[in-house]
């Protein structure tokens, strides 16, 4: 999906809401456990609920890894079964690679090609190893990049404020150098909201990149703060929320549940799109 | 395997090479493509013939997963077929994952868990996310956590030496702060061998930490330089080749070309480690 159908569809559903696919096995409803694959019918009733009120799924490759090769045909059924609505929602794989060039268009390969077996439209990167680790993933047609820049948890304080010699944060230089490596229809960035203030700078240095922000819901972040401060003209926001919604409820109703919260987030989305596109 | 076994199985083949399993599909030879899983007959015999000479094996689990759901079956075939060599080998899951805590967790799950699909002693983990993303790794008895600090690609040069107010290189940063999250009983760190002369300065920073060395071989880094400055009283080091040793050759005498290579790395091996532990 390229950066102008991206653009129409978050406009077309009045969203720009990013559903996390963090199917913790431990965590679905029980009635689901005795399906051959409860994560896949997982994924599917919540996709299916929430579908009219989302514009983008995000898969965490960790919680199908954990369980080894079955959690990964889960994932492959689930990325099959979303590829009948390709117009209906961009797709990313939460996987914060990165490696050496020739190891990185592996894992390019293995995540966004469209002849394997799961053809993410986008793929969430680490920026430690720099350039080589980040370009292989730009080869694609109409397939993104999501670089890490300020993520949302305790841990980001560690390094990711960490000052260079001109006052500059590393987030900051992660944002700055990585647009010499991608253009905006290529590349976002992944910056967490439990900063929301902090968007009015990310959008000086990244005017027009999309942003993918987790950390509204579960994470306490502001819905509101992050649109005021990080909306563009052409919304530039994808705004996830994973436990929030897909775990609102662990009864027989859980998808209708999810459902509702997320045509909850949806219609606080609209109008802040009002306001603030 | 714990410290002081794997100090000892270094000691024991005078060896500290770890092969890298970077099984590329597209550059196994020809004759192993008409098996019904090419890459695990390539690992397989890989391993007959260099074990003698190698303490540690490291998947790159990009190679696998460019392969989809076919390509982890054949890591798993191939862990499963380590494990019967579980006090000859250390085992490396070069993954490069973190996350947010919670799914950190799950990740650990994944590659460390001994009921799980792979069982990996160890894996590698990116430092962006500090230490939530890093700390789950450490929970295992006996189990490493082994953390980016100084790669060995050109990117490198990006941001890991990016230095503070206080002159200090982001990748030091990494170094110092990561001995609060672990011990030299679970945490290593990776050191890029193309800078062998830094060695001096990551000794001072982790004096007894093991150290994962990539760039020897196809890369271009010294044997002997790494050794010089970075080796310990315990050795301290694991060296790795990937593409030198298992592309070494590509026709039928691909395995046994492979063992001389590995042979040949392991006896300078032997030779250093007379001259500077």
């Amino acid at each position: 999906m390229n950066r102008q159908e991206l653009i129409e569809l978050i406009k077309r559903k009045k969203s720009f809401l990013c559903v996390g696919l963090d199917s913790d096995i431990t965590k679905i409803p029980s009635h689901l456990m005795n399906d051959e694959d409860p994560v896949f019918e997982f994924n599917k009733a919540i996709i299916d609920a929430t579908l009219p009120y989302t514009v983008a799924y995000k898969p965490n490759l960790a919680f199908y890894e954990s369980n080894g090769i079955k959690g990964l045909l889960s994932l492959k059924k689930t990325m099959e079964y979303l590829s009948q609505f390709k117009d209906e929602c961009f797709t990313i794989a939460d996987a914060k690679r990165g490696d050496i060039g020739n190891t990185s268009e592996q894992y390019s390969k293995a995540f966004l090609d469209s002849n394997g077996d799961f053809n993410f439209d986008s793929m969430t990167i680490a920026p430690y190893m720099g350039e080589d680790s980040v370009k292989p993933f730009t080869i694609y047609d109409d397939k993104w990049v999501i670089l890490l820049a300020l993520t949302s948890n305790k841990g980001a304080n560690d390094f990711q404020f960490t000052q260079d010699k001109n006052n500059q944060p590393l987030f900051e230089k992660v944002l700055t150098k990585a647009q010499e490596w991608g253009t905006i229809n290529n590349l976002m960035f992944v910056c967490g909201a439990t900063q929301a203030t902090m968007f009015t700078r990310i959008r000086e240095l990244a005017p027009e990149s999309f942003l993918l922000v987790p950390g509204v819901g579960a994470q306490g972040g502001s819905l509101e703060e992050v649109s005021k401060y990080g909306m563009t003209k052409d919304c530039g926001l994808l705004v996830n929320s994973s436990r929030a919604i897909i775990f609102a409820d662990n009864t027989e109703n859980f998808a209708k549940i999810a459902g509702l919260e997320a045509k909850k987030v949806q219609e606080e989305m609209g109008k802040y799109m009002k306001l603030y596109m």
